[in-house]
């Protein structure tokens, strides 16, 4: 198979999930027809490629990192290979590349130079989140993380927390794993007692947990639990955040 | 394989896509654990597990529709076999379920019952079109129709292109395929020049365009067409569109 000249946008698992139960047998099919990556993490990138085709000759590849580390001036001179006609792929850390990570600014400049990109399937923790939460899907805004200062997080989270109420907008953020149970303990302190939330963690592994409740039904549950059990309900692992309107 | 008691949402190819090419090999696995299915429309419904697993016995297979003719009353009674232990399937129009579908209530009462709910991964034009716009994947917001009042209409578009100024955040909108244009044409006249707009048709078949330009440049480029070349750059197919800061 020839691949048509394009930047292939190329999701990865999420943890170590295997690749057949999140990625469609096409990817691999693409992965074949492209030398010429660019990618957030070599050594992962490799790992990946190895793990969805292990007859891969990963020494005949080239590799461009694309991380917080690249000089943004050097982001243009990545995509040569493309401009000569040769199709090329963008790999992130997790997930669905270009979003939330920095495979976008590699993504605006090639729509700048009109070179085609067509993105792959995979697995995205906010489009299964939102399946799973039950919150509404016609309308939900993904917002990152929260500001770290206390005041400032506050007031993000009540601005978020109106418009799920008032725009019937489902909200959506993350947070470092670590800081999860902190997380979760400044939502049910801040948000309305009806305001609905979902903790979806781990989407994809095998330790998944997409869980609903009212804001006044996770403090009831939370509250008669041991340090133990609510490390176990919040667990430090990847997970995002839902808001909706009750 | 005996397939885990949950609520599978089991996302649909987009258009005629060929199966292996936006879904997991482990869907097929999920469908084979599974004989109640909560779907939009039979007809499609059928039509797909079919062409997923043509050895399907559909006629040993149940199914409810859940769509606008639905009575809300009776979608609770929808997941007793679930509640009895047998793991069940939500299956929409296109694209994955319960994301701007009627499937979000079904999966919300699952919730509040606390039954498990298990998302799938697939093709998703929102994620898909992130990816590829080349706009911030940070922070987006999908928000379904806009009004269809011009003056409403008007008032929100200005609305979003505030949000993707001042917070930084994509906004994404759909539209009935027959207005794309008509769509386009108030975007054109609306929305600042340095805007960045990004059309993104057909997102996994054959005739995919992703293309992001300024409104000053789509102007431009449109100005010049016939009416059959300005079809043929928005065609009548379905569409999201994209604005972000230019």
């Amino acid at each position: 198979m020839t691949l048509e000249t394009a930047l292939y946008l190329i999701p990865v698992t999420l943890g170590d999930t295997p690749v057949e139960q999140v990625l469609p047998a096409w990817n691999r099919e693409v992965i074949k027809g492209i030398r010429h990556f660019i990618v957030e993490n070599v050594r992962s990138a490799r790992r990946f490629l190895k793990k969805t085709e292990p007859a891969i000759d990963i020494d005949a590849l080239s590799f461009v990192e694309l991380n917080q580390h690249t000089d943004p001036k050097d982001i243009a001179g990545y995509l040569l290979p493309l401009e000569k006609g040769e199709p090329m792929g963008v790999i992130s850390e997790a997930g669905c590349p270009a979003v939330a990570d920095p495979g976008a600014d590699v993504v605006a400049i090639a729509q700048e130079k009109g070179l085609k990109v067509v993105p792959l399937v995979g697995p995205s923790s906010i489009i299964m989140s939102v399946m799973g939460s039950g919150f509404n899907g016609q309308s939900f805004a993904f917002n990152g993380y929260l500001p770290i200062e206390e005041g400032a997080r506050t007031k993000r989270l009540q601005l978020l927390e109106t418009r799920a109420w008032n725009e019937s907008q489902t909200q959506l953020f993350i947070e470092t794993p670590y800081r999860n149970m902190k997380l979760m303990e400044q939502l049910l302190r801040t948000l309305r007692p009806r305001t609905r939330l979902c903790v979806a963690s781990d989407i994809t592994c095998e330790d998944e947990k997409i869980v609903t409740r009212s804001v006044a039904e996770w403090q009831r549950r939370l509250k008669g639990m041991t340090d133990e059990e609510r490390q176990k309900e919040i667990p430090r692992v990847p997970a995002i955040f839902l808001i909706y309107k009750g």
